[in-house]
């Protein structure tokens, strides 16, 4: 078998999606669940139509509830060590779509405390970041009135008490099993998993109330959340449901998962020209090596990172599937697809920047006071 | 060798001071030292005297800088999973002599999280003898003014955010060797030397200082201050200065320690009646079988457990020599001894129960807020 390594810690080699599904024992998002979706959201996300998002845990339990009218909330995250990209903003964007249409409240963890563990970087270097990230998280957009801030650090607080419940129910053992850990582990870096558990079930401590906590995250975060539905479980909390995404690839092909370093994908930041230049000189092309070859033979959707790319930011179907065609036929040149390509982009961070501006104005209104 | 294991989480056999010196690499109180504090103070405690307080880390250090106008605070603690016994009582009356003489701030933690995390109870049952241990510690007498009680859960917010600091560099490896612990540890329990660090400086961030830390415990929770001491030198405080004490034996014999669980010891709570019996009934007596044979050849100071424990509660030297002298004689029978003993207990529990009972009335006053 090829070299495949999916953990919160470590994306290696290319990912075989339906290999996951049946190695971390989760289910497809099949036709039946989508129309389930359709009923009740009245339209289906691209993103699920796409199968971005892929596979669930349980999430025919929390549609069953939700049609007797029970309420669940959203739990999403984000690890503050460097600026927020494409593929952070395409899982949000998802979980925008479902607090608007389910009208629901949704928890939003900055793990400070988990990248200055795991990562090389001082502690205010991470404080700095949580402030950066903080701000591309308000200019998503969230529902103020109904998206709360949990700072790691900030709400130990109340996260910390909770934490140890859960941690009493964790052997190292089964930390070194699920990440790969060694006893040169830092002892931090252990404990974490705990702290990430808890805000599956504390909206529920602090509002007494037993819904369903709904996780969207990309795929690699499920041995975090395998542990915690366990533990969660045992608490006697609502084991949380989850919602699986495939990893936007980086620009450099459809190898690993997108990340901050180097040119390997669009920052929230990147201005006009600079995601003009990255796309263009980085993105990897599925054409052929002339234009003559090219409009004989078609260009490769599968590998060409501007087509695969377009199914995150073009939202239509008709046109998807025309510039798939097109491109398939020759008709249309990797130059081609990448112009409409930064077009999208640019489009979308012009308007994200724009609310990004103010947005540290805006932190006491998303930060949860208890 | 004989079998003797001293760490916080397990002690057996019986314990070779000598040995325990050499093999934790700590000092002895010596004659030189202990002027040193005569002067500064006006006075010896009887502990030092008695080498109940025996060894130490860096005290010459604190002395020094004492010494130069630099003041330093005490820290201490209690694990809220029992009740309170003459043990707990012994080692506190000496951090509030410190605390009197020197005319400094305590921090007291309540490491509930720890016995949470180690004990099979629950939650609540901690939480229930976390509010128990309060009131004993209140009755001790300490000055308000200058005492301030951290509870690791409810001011997770200040610690947790420094734990993880001191736990970024402590592996595995190292608590594995220094507690013995296993795979099958809970990741809370392996955390948790992290939380128990953070007071040595805290009080210094705090308040913008950089005072010494003097923590005066039972020699048997030694192994987390070494790795303490080695890590908070690292992260740029100074290490905190230990005082280590000698364990008070149980009543059944000069063999392991004092803990609350059977008869083994006398809590803060016993009334009169119970003290009279529980020492009567099993204290383990160095006096002869009969009555004729102590006159004769007289009793065993050293295994004689009212004997050693009037070293805690007689505090006047003349006296103990006196009781010693004639009991080695058999002038003094061992019911004699436990007479004098029960009566000595009894007016300190009498005093500690009096200020105990409103104590609850005063945990706002004690309980640090920041």
């Amino acid at each position: 078998m090829e070299k495949m390594k999916v953990n919160p810690y470590d994306v290696q080699g290319e990912v075989n999606y339906d290999r996951l599904i049946s190695e971390f024992g989760i289910k497809s998002i099949d036709e039946k669940l989508l129309k389930r979706i359709e009923k009740i959201a009245g339209e289906v996300h691209p993103y699920l139509r796409r199968e971005i998002f892929f596979a669930h845990r349980d999430l025919e339990k929390l549609l069953d509830s939700y049609e007797k009218g029970e309420k669940f909330f959203l739990y999403t995250g984000c690890g503050p060590s460097g600026p927020i990209h494409l593929g952070h903003y395409s899982i949000w964007s998802f979980v925008k779509w479902l607090q608007d249409k389910f009208d629901i409240e949704l928890w939003f963890q900055f793990t400070d405390d988990e990248k200055f563990l795991y990562k090389n970087m001082t502690y205010d270097e991470i404080q700095e970041w949580t402030k950066e990230n903080m701000k591309d998280v308000i200019a998503m957009g969230f529902n103020p009135k109904k998206t709360h801030f949990l700072i790691d650090t900030k709400h130990a607080g109340i996260i910390y008490p909770e934490a140890i419940k859960v941690a009493k129910k964790i052997t190292f053992s089964t930390i070194r099993a699920s990440f790969g850990f060694t006893d040169s582990n830092n002892i931090g870096s252990i404990f974490y998993t705990a702290m990430q558990t808890v805000p599956c079930f504390l909206p529920n401590i602090l509002n007494n109330k037993n819904e369903y906590c709904l996780i969207p995250l990309g795929v690699d975060q499920d041995p975090h959340f395998r542990i915690s539905r366990d533990v969660v479980g045992k608490l006697g909390h609502k084991k949380p449901v989850i919602m699986h995404a495939k990893f936007m690839s980086p620009l450099s092909g459809t190898t690993g998962k997108s990340s901050s370093s180097g040119n390997k994908t669009i920052l929230m930041t990147d201005d006009a020209k600079t995601v003009k230049k990255k796309i263009n000189k980085y993105a990897f092309s599925g054409g052929k090596e002339t234009v003559e070859e090219h409009r004989k033979k078609g260009g490769d959707i599968e590998v060409d990172v501007a087509c695969q790319w377009l199914k995150y930011f073009e939202n239509d179907d008709k046109k998807l599937t025309e510039i798939y065609d097109k491109y398939s036929k020759g008709e249309l040149l990797s130059g081609e697809v990448k112009a409409i390509l930064i077009e999208k982009i640019n489009k979308i961070l012009s308007e994200h920047q724009k609310r990004r501006k103010n947005a540290d104005k805006q932190f006491d209104k998303y930060l949860f006071k208890n």
